[in-house]
């Protein structure tokens, strides 16, 4: 990440609204790598305390700014957490289309890849250590999970499906790949912790196959 | 479990609940139920605030005790984690044996029932809750986690399975069901969190079954 330039405070704002500019154009200067370090430190601090224990003060310290910019960036905590979230979600969204739009009778090895893909991956794993350990502690976090995973992702498998209970199976195949994320990489239960991630895949898939098109 | 007298009920008590330290042994009369009661608030804590945020102090405060009379019982908060988490877990070890010891061609949905059976009733789900949210948050936590579901219940159900990979099979099927409380009683995801618990253990009770005996 970019060093910053002493203009990035919050005087600097160029429109001084202080209104929150989530998504916006950055201003001339090094705004978007101020915020790409703000997101950065936030989901660090989100991953080790947890959605409760971390502050938009302890974000804004550990990102070497102002917490007034944070708050400038980004509006309230719950605000910063969905920001970091959804680009430690980026990955999901983008492998999400090679989920759905392979043959369908592929289709839970190919949902079943992604996921354990994701948490083998270090650079993934702990965003989303960061999710689960939120979501399962406070209820803004969950309803950002509820989003993101539910709407972003399941519904988009289940409108593949073309059946009535396309969602209700969505979700049981999803609890599948939840659960083996928990004891595996969460919780560490042996032998899952150490089996070897194809054995893995290999047991699973069909079974998160058979959730979704099974009779 | 209290190995200590039957003669307890707060008439019993010598004194009051501003009562001096005690480290000695606790007075006769009122031993069992003190530590039953510190025992109801150290659940009702932990599964409120989960295991970070819940002190001795906290405990002993809910529990009108002093905070040297829990030291005394139990020493440190991982242990009164612990025996919390045993009096909730005990459902579960209760019914252990009849899952363990049925035909092994219904043990998926003996498995699945007792599981869906703990978190569908409120009395037993508020400690799961506690002890889920606190494994993900704690290593403490987590080690407790780790030896009273694997070692007290999932190794029994492998050690009926007569199979090399009987631990990964039972942990898999386990996995199943971890997910389906994730998603519908700790995220509480709809469709899912509002299904018909039958129509869950309808179509969750093959799969279990699968990862136990399948091929």
């Amino acid at each position: 990440m970019n060093g910053v330039t002493a203009s990035d405070g919050p005087a600097a704002s160029p429109n001084g609204t202080g209104a929150p500019r989530r998504r916006g154009r950055p201003p001339a200067g090094e705004s978007a790598g101020t915020r790409d370090r703000i997101l950065d430190a936030a989901r660090e601090q989100f991953s080790a305390r947890g959605y409760e224990k971390t502050s938009v003060r302890g974000i804004a310290k550990a990102a070497g700014v102002d917490s007034a910019l944070v708050h400038h960036y980004f509006g309230t905590k719950e605000r910063v957490f969905e920001a970091a979230v959804e680009v430690a979600f980026q990955p999901v969204l983008d492998q999400r289309d090679s989920v759905v739009e392979g043959p369908l009778d592929e289709v839970g090895e190919r949902m079943t890849r992604m996921i354990i893909g994701l948490w083998e991956n270090p650079v993934t794993r702990a965003p989303l250590l960061a999710i689960v350990r939120s979501a399962v502690n406070n209820d803004a976090a969950a309803a950002v999970f509820r989003r993101l995973v539910a709407t972003q992702l399941l519904r988009r498998v289940a409108g593949q499906l073309d059946r009535p209970d396309a969602e209700l199976r969505a979700e049981l195949a999803a609890a599948q790949l939840v659960g083996i994320a928990m004891i595996r990489y969460v919780i560490r239960v042996e032998p899952l912790a150490s089996a070897d991630p194809e054995d893995i895949v290999r047991r699973v898939a069909p079974v998160v196959q058979g959730h979704l098109t099974g009779p």
